[in-house]
């Protein structure tokens, strides 16, 4: 058994599979992928790893199965799909989700690939475990695979207060030792427990609070869309594999974005925090539902026609089209009398919550900064736009 | 100047008029009311007191009237303010304010007798400061009296995070180092700075959900309304006159209520936490609103005629009947594209929140242990309720 | 089982034989004493009870009964003497200690008789306990009372980090999930694992900084000497007798002194923190050896022949001669490649905080503001000090 | 003016010559310099960069200036010392240290040729400052310069609270609100104000724990030994030049690394945490002091006969010869009775803590798991030690 220091849950006792499954390169490697990718050059002190917020993970499922009475294989394979349920994203996570979905067709949480082989599968099979089963309960699949992947899922558990700790952002600073005491089985439905219907709702406006404040911050997202666009450029030199990509680490990528001529500019960018600068920032009332319904490759030929426009490279316009907003946590089912309700059913605070996300959802240009002003005139002109540049960070 | 120590924000450095102002008798009586009364009943760690919070509210005051370049006499009157805004308070805070309102036709933070005499009134005048300005101040009255209160006040800042550490629950951890930098005069009106509806927002969800699980949780909202049957009972025995009453620590009431044989069960119910139990407790749809709009004179007949239905001692039934809910926070004015709009027009959360504290609303109706079912039935006669009985603890 | 929030520990899960005691008069009394009496004082936040900080201990000893694998009825011995451990304390806790001692001859340690008798001996014994076993572990005898009273006890760890959280003097946030991590039993001695030399310091160095910083604040002391001495006038006046007084809350004596003519003055200097001040402050190598050694009884005669001396009433003089510095912890025992050894042995540090305790020791004489430089000529002539009177605060 | 969320200090206000500097890819690059360099292989949370903590020495250094009213361009000539006193580190920041001091003859704050030149230089010289005085600052030179770099210095006030908190060590958690309002100026020198000897004390305390057991963990050794002499074989090929090295990111020699035969396995060690094990773990009474006075060349001299004699490659053996402990605090100058003693004088505790670090020196000899027996039994022969050879992890 290891006990290993974390800064937001102390000691994280590790043992069994989960030990073993430690020194796993495949695990090692999220030690050098962020967890909050390019907000850490918003947030300077966001530089946790994915690594850290994988023992988190294990550490809050042990918990839960502990309080739901879980032993045995079936906990195993949960604490398993715990530890695991980050190895299957690329470089920069989730900024490079849409890359390896368009090259290789899979989520992030798609596994299968990944703990059957090689050293995981070596592991789990030698502790008796089913890599399928594990690989099921990383999507979530199963009445135990909610606890991994769900709405009440202890993953978000973990990166609420992680994030908040990291950031010094509060508000993800939820109260997830009651939400841990709370959950229950009725029937193979995972639910919160009779009298938490505020502990629900904190939940929801946790992560609402962060998705305003830090996680869809525009600086994050302006590098966000530069490494996607940079990625592709560089899957498209040939130079590197999907499979490869999909396997690098931040500082890979980064490395490699560095070494051709398509894509050194943007790692330089990145690395020097010298991004692209707003030329568009507009509410969803002022984008045709056309424009918004649009596809990746219909949004790059936007990029393609303002470019040209303008009168400027096509690597120096980023359209960043953000898909309609979701509130996952909207359905988790909390007991109200002996029913368990859907939390969108019971509290007025959900919808509150989905209209407030449509308040704050906009369409983004990008350009350099010498750019920035025929950027926003094309962009207006082409995209159907009325008035809405906007220069100012 | 001194530094003291604070285990919300550090050292907080008390100069001039505040540091003389810190030894008045009526100041350092704040070091025996208790922040939040009889919710350490339910959240042990919660003894923090009035003293502690009042210094809290000084420092954020002074870290306001910095950012907003606020100097002088009006700057100091404001301090005084801040470090003042809770003298008013009769013990046990918010449990005897309708006591005092009753029976001296004054609220707690009517403040000028006792800014005007004695020690406090010399200390303001010895530093050029106008006791009648800082009672105002106090009420909320002029420009700056917003600081103090107002939707967007330093005390609630200062409230919600002090709570949040003393009872462990995190949801009042607000942000408000980036409250007190988003404070912005237009006119004579305060405002959030553009940018920040994210900011309000947090504001009022941080107390809606510490409402919910603190500050109205049922165990504080028995011995409060216990607190001030007995209390009325106090001064009925004429042993007692309002403004001594109005006077008295939170342990000077405790005795004082052992000592009388009409009261005396009551303080030793609260002491060892020996509480009464609730017979009822009905949601807002299940009360006519005749009962609801019932006032205090009228709640109290009620009282009268369940405990005779019952056949129990009138003080063993104790009607909760709370007000309407409220959320002063709603009219926040946040900058939106360079207009003051208040924060209900612009955040579709703001309802969502108004709505939830209607679904959370409830009518208590409270007895001891022993008589809860003959109370439970008799208050559902009388008070036209139906099978709204609830003795689960 | 109930499980109840904390802010130092969050969630504590109380249940069986330690459920049913919390309902106890004399647990809930608890509530009643401050942890740091006086020091409030000083720090305003510093204002937990030992309600809390008993809870704590009962959650420590938890943890560390499961580490060591200790069940069943030894196992709730444990609990219960956890939980009860400090319903032996008079009002203001350690500063009635003295009192106590002399009047009734026991120390708060020695809870036989309040632990065998109504509520709590019904409880133990209805679960199958030994009071006199829970007394005796309590005072720290067996096995498993050095887990509750020894030089490695969950009652200093939780001490240490409650106060560090309500002072916000962050010396004393120790690692006690290290410490409870590294506990063992060799034969039947609890020794910390090898490789936790540093982790034992830690414990030390932690006590020796808030020892310097908060528990031996000249104030604090000052406010705690007068209350011992307003507390023998008390009993001197034979309103009160011994085993009452050693029952009351901080509050009970409080509201005694106020209304006898002996104490009303001390009770309002405290309330209204209007203390004494020092004349003499004294280094160890400046008060003779035999001041020192002085006793009780000594050292009051001393006060009578300084007040006497000085011309002013004799409980004006309040001389404060702190015991000889202990450092318990110094023989806690650590394995070091295999043996058991104390710490002392091992550790260079220890010296060091031990010669440092040497030279923070000071002797103190204090007196009204208006009498200080009387007092400390006077107490320089009969004390036979020399030039170490000081009137700063 | 930019207001930054910082975990640690909450929002730092960084305006002027520091607002212009923080965009000079100089200072950019220290987002990918860790803080801890290898300790994150122990500690898991402690991916925190010297970006972070530079912005954390600018606030404190801040503070600093506003306390002791400095002001002009000599506070700004400090402020943007405090800012750029890391830009002299190489990557993986103390672990490259000995290559470049090796190579280019100089240590990591002197940083003349970094701040007189390019960007920073231009930004300097516009703002009115010399970039000679800013170096002669980050050196610690001057009256000013001890707030940078001295005993006292801010630098070590921020890395202790933030290694605490990204590592969840406490022991760093100094009172640095109190340490920065008692510094003052007696003549030229920094010293801190009456009654700080506690003071004085835990920031010693503090290092010596975090030493103890963070710092100088034996795995952050180990992997920190292993890339210096990687770093070596890399200088070595001539692939790169020591100012290219020198001015790396963690993340840029790492992939360097990776690119060359000899040291390949080296990064992939780092990258995995597949680390050489301990074969010898001596005590300094175990270890000859001619082996101890030992330098660089000569320990490596060490290395390649320990290797022969196992039968061995030259690569896989590492000696680590740790420097005699020094504790600059000791000399830190506090005020006592007037007079500004150093610490060591006025504290017993300062001898114990350098005893105590005595007894924590550990000398290493390092080597594949594979080979740990026979290189443990070739160091022993080699060196003359006699059976320290310690296998355990």
């Amino acid at each position: 058994m290891r006990a290993i220091k974390d800064s937001v849950h102390d000691y994280i006792e590790v043992a069994g599979v989960a030990e073993a499954l430690l020194d796993a390169p495949a695990v090692q490697r999220l030690r050098h992928i962020k967890q909050l990718s390019t907000i850490r050059l918003v947030y300077p002190s966001a530089n946790h790893t994915r690594f850290e917020h994988s023992l988190g993970v294990y550490h809050l499922a042990d918990r839960a199965l502990d309080h739901l009475g879980v032993t045995g294989a079936r906990a195993d394979t949960v604490r398993a799909a715990a530890l695991l349920h980050d190895v299957g994203h690329g470089p920069y996570g989730h900024q490079t989700e849409g890359i390896i979905q368009r090259h290789l067709g899979r989520h992030h949480d798609e596994v299968g690939h990944l703990v059957a082989d090689g050293e995981i599968g070596a592991v789990l099979r030698d502790h008796g475990l089913d890599p399928d089963r594990v690989a099921a309960t990383v999507r979530g699949d199963g009445k135990l695979g909610q606890l991994v992947a769900g709405e009440l899922d202890v993953d978000r558990m973990d990166y609420l207060v992680r994030d908040a700790h990291h950031t010094g952002v509060p508000y993800g600073t939820i109260d997830y030792g009651r939400l841990l005491r709370a959950l229950a089985f009725r029937g193979d439905d995972l639910v919160l427990a009779e009298g938490n219907v505020p502990t629900a709702e904190s939940l929801l406006v946790g992560r609402a609070l962060m998705n305003a404040t830090v996680y869809r911050h525009h600086v994050a997202r302006i590098a966000g869309a530069m490494l996607d666009r940079a990625g592709e450029r560089l899957l498209d030199t040939a130079a590197v594999d999907p499979e490869t990509f999909a396997r690098m680490t931040d500082a890979e990528l980064l490395g490699a974005l560095r070494e051709h001529d398509a894509t050194a500019d943007a790692a330089r960018r990145v690395t020097e925090r010298d991004l692209y600068k707003r030329a568009v920032w507009a509410e969803r009332g002022d984008v045709p539902d056309d424009i918004v319904a649009a596809d990746y490759d219909a949004t790059r030929g936007f990029e393609r026609k303002i470019a040209d426009t303008a009168g400027v490279p096509e690597r120096d316009v980023v359209v960043d089209n953000p898909g309609q907003p979701s509130m996952p946590e909207s359905s988790v089912r909390v007991e109200v009398n002996g029913d368990a309700r859907t939390l969108s059913e019971q509290s007025p605070l959900v919808q509150g919550l989905q209209e407030s996300q449509r308040v704050q959802w906009r369409f983004g240009v990008y350009a350099p900064d010498e750019h920035v002003p025929e950027v926003a005139a094309a962009a207006e002109r082409v995209l159907g736009l009325e008035g809405v540049g906007d220069t100012s960070e």
